[in-house]
């Protein structure tokens, strides 16, 4: 039987973020499943840049719409960020190695087969609803994430 | 037997602390043992707001214990907390969906059978007395922790 | 057959490299096996401070090298670092409880055989030379983290 990974990713930030899909990219090359479950922050790396519905939400999930990444390549890094300019340097650094952008990583978690999850709760407070999001999602509560976590054979909360 | 899932709250952020307390309320409703382990600035979440005795704290501890969170509802979000806007908007927001608080999810906790256990030696480093936090803590070292840990089927760091 | 933990260390933080090394230094102490993978900020808390060879490096990595922290005791708080005050305090309430220093727990790991792993993109990207990471490291892909990895008892990812 397979090994099983679980990452609930809670962080909204573009070098969490980066590990997480590499670890979740490097698990499916070698035959593990793996199920992603984004909570708070990190539901701002699956928005759909292109599908930021505005229509039926409240003054606060507005403003709160606004001021948040819409999708990966906006999230900013969790330390010297710098306004950007930090993220700009370790993009060009990570160019300079040939590595494949965070966008490459979603992607290829897509292809790969990770099973994508939105926390339910997450969604309602934030007002977000499934189509601003990339369409693999799956809405889940805290129970079903709990159900999958027990029985994988790793978890991590990043 | 029943499943365990053991946390080491280690951060003191109202969102942080938040998924961590609805991942602790949701393992009891279906049955899982839970242990919490607090330590550094998750021990800010289990202060007693009534009883902040700076008697015996030396002239660093008086400070540090002035200037960190006393108890739940005063810890800031970690990221967007805009000097607590950010913070009053999303409980705003957590409002209009009739979403618990935090110190309601924290007294869920309590009242389900959570095990809360306080970092004895971060305790000591911060000069944080027993009978500052909430009654239920009990305080433990890092082996008793660890022993805890290995036992359970899932362990998260948040 | 001994237990193990395996710990990514992701932060570059001060506190939560106290937090791992503890937990490491402990586990070895109950005969637990141990192995710690440093990927991006967390590489900061192997770098050995009079070895930064600065040859060979590109002007983003050069840049980077003198931005980020030189070894464990440069590394900052995750909070309240307050420009190296808050920090100082800290130290401070560690000297009165007698408390180690994070430089003592490293050295207490290294002496108690916990296996250091530095993550091989990471470093590349950050164009960080084994050699200039304190000698006990062994270069890993995420591949060699994982299959460690799934195989330990407890995670974390820190």
């Amino acid at each position: 039987m397979a090994k099983k990974l679980n990452i609930l990713m809670f962080s909204g930030e573009y070098d969490k973020a980066l590990a997480a899909l590499i670890l979740a990219n490097t698990a499916r090359q070698i035959g593990v499943d793996v199920t992603m479950f984004f909570a708070f922050w990190g539901l701002c790396l699956l928005r759909n840049p292109d599908n930021t519905d505005m229509e039926g939400k409240s003054f606060y999930e507005k403003l709160f719409s606004a001021m948040t990444p819409k999708g990966p390549e906006e999230l900013p890094l969790s330390k010297m960020n710098f306004s950007g300019i930090g993220k700009a340097m370790m993009l060009e650094m990570m160019d300079d190695n040939e590595a494949p952008k965070l966008i490459d990583f979603l992607s290829g978690a897509r292809k790969k087969g990770v099973k994508f999850c939105g926390c339910k709760l997450s969604m309602e407070i934030m007002g977000i609803d499934k189509d601003e999001l990339i369409p693999e999602v799956e809405v889940m509560d805290a129970q079903q994430y709990l159900e999958d976590a027990l029985e994988a054979d790793m978890q991590l909360f990043i």
